[in-house]
């Protein structure tokens, strides 16, 4: 058995049951796991070697669903209507025929711009810069008619009209009105204080064995040649711009605790989106085969849906997976938050270890209730 | 060599061959096989432990294809238009947004109303309440944007429909208009003197192993937590219900018969479904991947279509399978009515057996005209 | 190690390599490799078994992408609008509802009329007759709302509406305008004074194990029964034609020549196509699952485009695959013309050899550049 701190609510034993089986299983195996029900913590495990319970790491595009609060919360406040175009809260995205695609396809990866031809400094997605060149560009299908994962540029997208209607930066906003008032420990933009809390995400390097053409679809996703989506947190500067696509680090009891606050509320505080936010940002706006994958993907705005792949909740569930198959999500049928996150990289959708501990936790909290 | 009773025609001695191989694999193998060609029984064969000719088991699905021939009906008789929205019949059910989802697009499971939260008992799927709870449900997606089966809500719609249209139950009218006239040995509603005729169908139960999230997409179709999808012909109230969607039982030459009464005639009667109701009924709605299952899936109205992934017959045949590989159909470009129902629940689609048989009945009907 | 001809030039020695590593691997390997950079040959080998530089042999489908390049021509001058009916040119091909099928639509597998019932023989695809069959054929599907794989017959819409836009037929322009000034060793029409040069494509033959339904869409498709689709180019009176679908015949280096005369121009003449067309030709027009196959598959106007199960180029390239893997591609991001000829039908797709080649290719085009 591998060193493994925390503790489960009564009724959540088999999560327990669970969550050790896999580290009995693997001696290389670390992860955090976490979820909050009903605004109160149920599940909070750390387990393997080298993690504790205040590791922050990277979880990649999990960070996508964490910055999508913000999007949320512009939608709320009615500064963001996403039934209008891009292009009339951003008029240069209008170019080469991107000037009528709504702001819910543009975040939904129909904007056909899932990289630009050169790529972006690693340094330079949080800039205004790199808005600037993505609203220049073609784009690889007619917006609107197909989706394609952005991988990287939809951060930029989601950025960018943070700025035209706020005036602030997402991480401003992240910041200001998400992370602190409701401390959660997930971070867009980690202070360097918080530096020697990080902890490299571990990954099987493939040593360029296999080149990936920088101008393939997926090679475009991945930013190629300029960067590897895997080592993006482990660099200083990118954990430090709180890149949203995939620069948020943070422990899984951070997202599990965003999740909460957001849908059910925590520490006796409401939710801080309205049954009519969460409606409308976790209705599903595409599904099928994905473009840049060839693999079935679902997506409302920003967040993933489940779907067949991706079973990690009711059809009210709404989050994002990352890269190393960390996942954050709120499932409103069962006033869960929830997050996971494995220190070393490993296989998600639903073949994953975090799609099973969160079966596990749902059905708990189901027999629960 | 198995217990085999029944014959085949004069060039389908192949089909015998082929059918036998499949008893002598495998000792706990039974089932019953039947085509009827131009009107006439031409394969008829039943094999395996506990199964005569006179046994009648559950065809689950392949209920959904022989209420379509009511549906049909009222649609011949210009009762039923396809092309009207279903809210023009069942005003009620234009709830959420439903208003304009056609009545072609409602029954090739584009309604987005897969299940309905909490479930329906499993001997309320024929009442009027059942219609009026579903008509009541938000849609899980924008109804006639996308297709996900609806395993039993289909049956609740169709069964609506009739009412509407016609006064009558669905299974009334398939009683009065098609079984007793036609002779056709399937049931929507097995009487209790038949009764004793009943074999349970078998298969394997995972005794709860894998949980189902009964608010997921899948547990929403499987009407989780009520019921589980496989033992609801075994249950006396559901098939004496003849809910549409799943509890209908019979045997193979009732599926084969009633596909041969429908399209070709039986006993020198004319077909009784016109070749514009044929046109009209089989003509693809819906191709791709389903939203439910995530697999490939091809739909007319109701009925089921050949494609890849289900390749039971030529491009004009439709039909529909059953969750235990039992499959019904009629293939005009051959003249043919097809039935096939294991009694053990098997593997269907196109690696299964049922195609396999399909295939060289079919092949023996060609090298024959 | 297998007899080898040709060259690489300076930095595609692992070009050479992996072409080897093959040979190495497999006795009855033979292929041919051929690319083109900038106008020039920089990989032109050729190894094992029976099958020299000077070899012709079939290249099934990669003819459709030969053929194309008239039909690129013909946009090229005005001659055909991409966006009219396809019945403003050939108004008999509007019957059962395919008049408001676009060119561009019915040259990406969308018309629903992948096949006819009965057949085409063999050496009657190139006829009139077989155009005014098509033409009067219902379609599969609604024109235009779903594509499939049009194995054949998107041949005999390209050869159709070349004689009704330009008085010629499509085999007579491509020799004239294209094969001649271009010196293009790539034949649609194979003169009898070369079929020495001629070697039968080898292949596997089932023996007729599996039947293969004639009037199931797969069999439409394979003009079954008349034909085999892999015995095709080894007719000789289908070579001679030069069916546009698949009777096409050459070398590797033919195709690799011709698209980069199509995209880079050789011998110091310029491209025979300009940006404008090369962008409208080579625009995506359909993406996901194909109705034919139940595959991925992306198509731009007549060529494939890239996608993760067909990974041979950039966005920008464009080109078109064999039955037998064969391959022929232009890359314009890389300047480059690709040709690859197995002798032996094999897998294709991404998982092929091919595909390994071209991007082992395009690897060494984009460190020199």
């Amino acid at each position: 058995m591998q060193l493994l701190h925390g503790h489960v609510s009564p009724g959540y034993e088999n999560v327990l049951k669970l969550f050790e089986s896999f580290l009995s299983a693997d001696p290389g195996y670390s992860a955090q796991l976490a979820a909050v029900h009903e605004g109160t913590p149920v599940v909070d495990l750390t387990g393997g070697p080298d993690m504790g319970p205040d590791t922050l790491t990277g979880a990649y595009s999990c960070s996508k669903g964490v910055a999508a609060m913000v999007i949320a919360l512009l939608v709320q406040d009615g500064a963001l209507d996403l039934d209008r175009p891009v292009a009339h809260y951003w008029p240069e995205f209008g170019a080469h025929g991107k000037d009528r695609l709504k702001v819910r396809e543009a975040l939904s990866h129909q904007a056909g711009v899932p990289g630009i031809e050169g790529g972006f400094p690693v340094d330079g997605f949080t800039t205004p810069a790199a808005a600037a060149r993505l609203a220049a560009s073609p784009p690889l299908w007619r917006p609107g008619r197909q989706f394609g994962y952005h991988a990287l540029t939809i951060g930029i997208i989601m950025e960018e009209l943070c700025r035209r209607t706020s005036g602030s930066t997402l991480q401003e906003l992240y910041e200001q009105r998400i992370r602190q008032p409701h401390r959660v420990d997930f971070f867009l933009g980690l202070p360097a204080a918080l530096e020697p809390r990080y902890r490299d995400v571990l990954y099987a390097d493939d040593d360029g064995q296999q080149w990936l053409d920088p101008l393939s679809l997926e090679g475009l996703n991945a930013n190629s040649p300029v960067s590897g989506i895997m080592e993006l947190p482990n660099i200083r500067t990118v954990r430090a711009s709180g890149m949203s696509a995939a620069g948020g680090v943070g422990s899984a009891m951070g997202l599990a605790r965003l999740y909460a606050a957001a849908t059910t509320g925590v520490d006796d505080a409401p939710a801080f989106l309205a049954e009519d936010t969460i409606r409308l940002m976790s209705a599903e706006q595409v599904w099928g085969l994905d473009r840049s994958s060839g693999l079935d993907n679902a997506f409302a705005v920003v967040f993933m849906k489940p779907h067949p792949s991706r079973n990690f909740g009711s059809h009210r569930a709404f989050g994002h997976e990352g890269a190393n198959a960390a996942l954050g999500f709120a499932d409103p049928a069962y006033s869960l938050g929830f997050g996971y996150i494995p220190r070393r990289a490993e296989e998600g959708r639903t073949a994953g270890r975090a799609h099973r501990l969160a079966a596990e936790i749902r059905r708990s909290a189901a027999a629960l209730s």
